[in-house]
């Protein structure tokens, strides 16, 4: 029988990542209902009726539709790994969401956007912005040496366990750990102990195959 | 007994707003520790030991300190009013996360740059940039057409309840609907009559209190 959980987007999208690494982790079967940007799927009518904002992913969970890709993870975990959610007590699910806030507002807008101007404006034939990835690069060495002082005190943001707060940072570091700037994760050792564990998990690794270096631009798809 | 629940910041912030309206929702006795944005006492390091991004609000609950507004919100309500979280069914709690999210990522920006551009600006004493101010517009007349279709549909954001979706609308908006944008608003009968609920709830009023016209710019500590 096809799984009822189907996920609509890209998967090299660090947004549709988040849904599938969540899946993974939780061992949920799952389809990725395949879509192109680059073809305008996500505006077409049938995708816009699941969401009004034509934005990836989508999860449809039988009769559900969610979409917002951290609403997507807590359904997600709330159904199959609520431990990741800190479900022990509201002490630890309130740690979960001061960490997983901190991702969403101060690292993924600098995070991405070094992303963008370092790997993706090359390939987009533009000019990169040295003035944007400096401005941002310094948000970042703020916002680690903030991550390294709590990952001396435990070993994941939000405790001593892992939650979606570590794992949401996964899929936009993925790209980012391919840009020089890669640096302000290796020379603190929390943080670089932090991101290698994450990385090996074989949830991450299995998203990984999906997510190729540059998010595939300059590689023809037959290679 | 004073209250165990304090929170540190200033009421006229929007996020501070945000963790107000959910203990005033909720009925929770609490302290609002004075603190000045002027004198700096965010950057102090009483302060940035219990958020070291320096940001309000903060609050604390017992020995647990919790800082980001949404963290802080569904913390609150976790506790005390589980139902504004959608506490009912998996269902209406991924509905209430779908719209919060919404909330965060693509009703903050767009309506808080309205709001600095048309009510900070000026009294920082420099010209609003009208260029920003149509680019977050057309944005927010994108994102007011579907909260309109949305409204249409079902009475608030996440469903026929009221949720945490609505009210994290609250603090920005009640700055927003003081800007000649307000008529984004105005002009949708389901949106307006959203709004118009949602301000004119008791605790809503309360906390507007705090929250003087124009952030108190231009005003006389004793007028």
């Amino acid at each position: 029988m096809a799984p009822t959980v189907k996920v609509y987007g890209w998967a090299m999208s660090p947004f549709v990542a988040r849904a599938l690494l969540c899946l993974e982790e939780a061992g949920v079967e799952y389809e990725l209902v395949p879509m192109s940007r680059e073809a305008g799927d996500h505006r077409q009518p049938d995708f816009l009726a699941r969401n009004p904002f034509g934005q990836v992913p989508v999860l449809e969970d039988g009769d559900l539709t969610i979409f917002e890709s951290r609403a997507v993870a807590r359904h997600v975990l709330r159904k199959h790994k609520p431990e990741l959610l800190g479900s022990g007590s509201p002490e630890s699910a309130a740690m979960v969401d001061v960490w997983l806030e901190v991702e969403a507002h101060q690292h993924q807008t600098p995070a991405g956007t070094i992303v963008m101007q370092c790997i993706l404006t090359p390939f987009l034939g533009c000019q990169r912005d040295q003035a944007v990835i400096d401005e941002n690069a310094a948000k970042l060495t703020k916002l680690f040496d903030v991550y390294e002082a709590r990952l001396s005190a435990s070993r994941y943001l939000a405790g001593d366990s892992l939650s979606l707060a570590d794992l949401s940072h996964f899929p936009l570091m993925r790209y980012f750990m391919d840009t020089e700037y890669a640096s302000l994760v290796d020379e603190r050792p929390h943080v670089k102990a932090w991101w290698e564990e994450l990385k090996a998990r074989p949830a991450a690794r299995r998203v990984t195959e999906f997510m190729p270096p540059n998010f595939g631009f300059g590689k023809k798809p037959e290679e």
